[in-house]
C-alpha cells in the first residue's frame, strides 16, 4: 500500500492522508461535483482517467458508485492511489486539484432512509437512570436487541448547516397540559453513521451486513429533550429528533478503516446466534465535541471512542433486515450515542450535565447545561496508524434562534 | 361537473364513476405506463391529448405529477374529466382503454418516507387497555398530540404482494430469555394513506397541509404483535412493522373526495392553537375488511369509517413539520388504526380477539386469534355519494409462511 502522496499537505498533520481517501461533494464556484479529500486538496474524480463507467460519477452523489457494488470501490481507491501516490502523475493531476480554503462541501450521498441505533451501553444506562431510575435505567431487552427507530432522512443535513432551534409540545413535570414553546433543553448527540452501500431483500447475516456497509461519517443526532419527554411513550422519538441530524461531509469507506478493526466489549448476556459477531466489527476511532459560544471560543466537552459501542453497526443492519425488510443504497445507520464510561467521555449535553443538575463549565468562563442560541458544536474523529491518522473532518452545526411562531399558531 | 360517462362500465355498480377518476401505475405486458381508473378499464395517460408537459407522465410512477402542483391537478382532471364524458372523444379514446382484468397494478407512486400514526381514540385505548391496564390505557399525550412514528419506506408494497411471515425476537411473559423464531401474533391493522404531493419547509398549519394532500390510498400496516411487545419499549415499533405495509394500486385525490368532507369526532381535551382545524379535514369512507382462509370463501371481520379518526390527516402533517421537518413530494402517512366503537368495527385481529382470548368466528367455520399461513386479508373502502360512489379498489396480501432459518441464524 502507498504511504506517501506527493500533494505535500498529505503528509504530517492531515486528517487526509494516501491512507484515507475520503469521497465527498464540493463546489468551488463551478458547480457542485465528486471529489475525494487529500492533504488541504480535493481531487475532482471526474475529471480523471478512473477507467470506470463515466455515468458512475454524472450525479452530485456517491449513490451511484455505491451501487456499483464492491468491485468497482476496489477499482477506484486502487486507481486514485496510484494516481496520487505516483510521481509520474503529478504533472496531468496537479491542475485538477483544488483547495478545500476554496470550496464549498455538500451532502456526500443522497440519504434514501435514515434509521437511528441506540447501541451505547453506557448512554442507554445513564439516559435510563434520568428517565426511568437506575433499577429501570437499562431495559430489559436491551441487552438482547440493538434497539433501533427510523428516523427522517429529509433531516439529514451535512456539516456547516444551521440548525434552527424547534418549536413544540412542551410539558413540565407539574403542568397540567402542555404548551407550544421553543425547546429549552435542546441537545447534541455524538454518534458515528454508516452508509449502507449495496442493497438487500430478505435477513442477511453479520457478515454479510457488513459487507454491505461502504463506508463512515460522523453524525450528530439533535435532540429536544423537553419535546421527546413529552411525546415518547408509547412509540417512540419524532419531532424531537426530526428538526436536523447533521453528518461530516467526507464519507471514510471501511476500506480506509479496514487497519483499526476491533472487538466491541464483552458480551454482558450471550446474544442469540444470529447477532454473534464472526470477527472483529468495531473501529477504533476517537471522537471528540467541541463547544463554542457565539463568537469565543471552543471548549472540548467531550472524549470518546467509536469501540466503545456495544453493538457494530453490521449488527445493527443484521438486525434491521430480520423481519424481511429490504435495505437500498443510501440508507444511513445511525450508531446510537457513543458513551464512554467516566462523566468526561459522555456523548450528549443530557448525561455531561446530568439532566441540567449539574451544568458543565466553559473554558470561557460560561456554563451550559443545555444548548445556548448561537452556540457552535463540532463533532471530530479519527483512527490514529503508525504515522498517520483516517480522520473525518469536522462535522458542525451552529444553533439559530427559534424565530416568531406564526400567527396561526399563536393562542 | 360531468355525472355520467361514456365508459359503460362506469356506471352503476363501480368504485371507478366519472366523479373517481384514481390515479395508477399498470402494466398490460407492454411495460408500465400511468393510467386512470375508469369503470373496469384503464385510461392510458401518456397517450391522451393532456396539453400538459409529457415529462410528467414519462417514469411509472405519479411524483413528477404531484410534483407540478395544483394547477396542474385540477387541469388534468378536468381534461381528464372532458374526455370520458364527452361522447364527441369516444372514437379516439376508446381504443386506448386497457380492460383492468388484463392489467397488473403496480406501486402508483415512489414512497419518499413513510410515517405511521396512532390517531384513533378507538384503537389507542384498546391496544393500550391491553398493554398496560384501562387505568393507562390513553397515554397522557394522546389527546394534545397525534402521536406518530417514522416507518419504512422500503416496505410499502402494492396490493397483491405476498406477504411474508416475519421471524423475530420473542419473548414470553415468563420466559427469562427471548428466541428467534416467526411470529406467532402477526396481525392486520386498518388504515388510510395519505399521499404529500408538495414539499414543505419549516412549519406548515393545518389549512396549508390539507392542501399539500394530493390523495388517499386504504393502507394495511401489517404487525407483529409479539416482536413488538419485546422490542418497543423505550424506541417504539421497529422490526415489528417492517415486513410490510400494503397500500391499494389506485389514489384516489382529495377533488374526488371533496364532497365527503367532514367533521373529525368532538374534542375531550381542547388542542394548542396549531392544531386547531379551521373547516371539516376528515372524510365519510366506509371501510371493511375481510379474511379468506387458503383456497375459502372470505369473511368480513370489521366494518368502521375514516370519520372514526380522532386527528385528521391535515392535523397530522402539520404536527409532522413543528420541529422544522420538511416534507416531500411522495411522503406517505398511515392514519392509525381505525376502530369503531363496537367489536364489530375494530381495525385489528389484536382488538377484535383481545389480545388472542376471544377468537373470532369465521363463516367458513374456522376461527381466528391472529392470521395463519394461507390467509387472504383485503380491505375495500368507498365514498358514497348520489347514485354513486367513490372507491379504492381492494388492498389485498396473502400470508406465506415464514421459511426456514438460515444456517447463520441456527442456535
Amino acid at each position: 500500500m502507498a504511504t506517501r502522496s506527493w500533494v505535500s499537505s498529505a503528509s504530517g498533520d492531515t486528517d487526509f492522508p494516501i491512507q484515507n481517501l475520503p469521497y465527498g461533494v464540493f463546489d468551488d464556484g463551478k458547480g457542485a461535483r465528486l471529489g475525494v479529500a487529500i492533504g488541504e486538496m480535493i481531487l475532482d474524480v471526474e475529471k480523471i482517467d478512473h477507467e470506470l463507467d463515466p455515468s458512475l460519477f454524472a450525479a452530485p452523489e456517491w449513490n451511484a458508485v455505491m451501487a456499483a457494488g464492491p468491485a468497482v470501490w476496489v477499482t477506484l481507491r486502487a486507481r486514485l492511489t496510484e494516481l496520487l501516490s505516483d510521481e509520474s502523475h503529478r504533472t496531468s493531476i496537479e491542475p485538477r486539484l483544488v483547495a478545500q480554503s476554496q470550496a464549498r462541501m455538500l451532502m456526500p450521498f443522497r440519504v434514501t432512509e435514515y434509521t437511528d441505533f441506540y447501541a451505547g451501553r453506557n448512554h442507554a444506562f445513564n439516559v435510563g437512570t434520568m428517565f426511568r431510575g437506575p433499577e429501570n435505567a437499562l431495559p430489559l431487552n436491551w441487552l438482547s436487541i440493538p434497539i433501533g427507530y427510523n428516523g427522517r432522512a429529509s433531516s439529514v443535513v451535512v456539516s456547516g448547516t444551521p440548525v434552527k432551534r424547534p418549536w413544540g409540545q412542551l410539558k413540565g413535570p407539574d403542568d397540567a397540559l402542555p404548551r407550544f414553546a421553543p425547546s429549552a433543553r435542546f441537545d447534541l448527540e455524538l454518534e458515528m453513521g454508516a452508509i449502507v452501500g449495496q442493497p438487500s431483500s430478505g435477513m442477511v447475516s453479520v457478515a454479510q451486513a457488513d459487507e454491505m456497509i461502504f463506508g463512515y461519517v460522523l453524525l450528530n443526532d439533535w435532540s429536544a429533550r423537553d419535546i421527546q419527554a413529552w411525546e415518547y411513550q408509547p412509540l417512540g422519538p419524532f419531532q424531537s429528533k426530526a428538526t436536523a441530524t447533521t453528518i461530516s461531509p467526507w464519507i471514510v469507506t471501511r476500506a480506509a478503516l479496514e487497519p483499526f478493526r476491533t472487538s466491541t466489549p464483552k458480551r454482558e448476556r450471550p446474544l442469540l446466534a444470529y447477532l454473534r459477531e464472526p470477527g472483529p466489527m468495531i473501529y477504533e476511532i476517537e471522537l471528540e465535541v467541541t463547544l463554542a459560544p457565539d463568537g469565543k471560543s471552543e471548549t472540548v466537552i467531550s472524549r470518546t471512542n467509536f469501540d466503545q459501542l456495544y453493538y457494530s453497526p453490521a449488527q445493527q443492519l443484521c438486525h434491521h433486515t430480520t423481519s424481511g425488510c429490504s435495505m437500498r443504497v443510501g440508507d444511513l445507520l445511525g450508531s446510537g450515542t457513543i458513551s464512554g464510561i467516566s462523566r468526561e467521555n459522555r456523548g450528549s449535553l443530557l448525561e455531561l450535565s446530568w439532566g441540567g443538575k449539574e451544568p458543565i463549565s466553559l473554558d470561557t468562563g460560561e456554563s451550559r447545561s443545555f444548548l445556548e442560541d448561537g452556540d457552535t458544536l463540532v463533532l471530530r474523529g479519527a483512527a490514529h496508524g503508525d504515522g498517520y491518522r483516517i480522520g473525518f473532518g469536522d462535522c458542525a452545526g451552529k444553533i439559530i434562534p427559534a424565530g416568531d411562531l406564526p400567527d396561526w399558531a399563536q393562542e
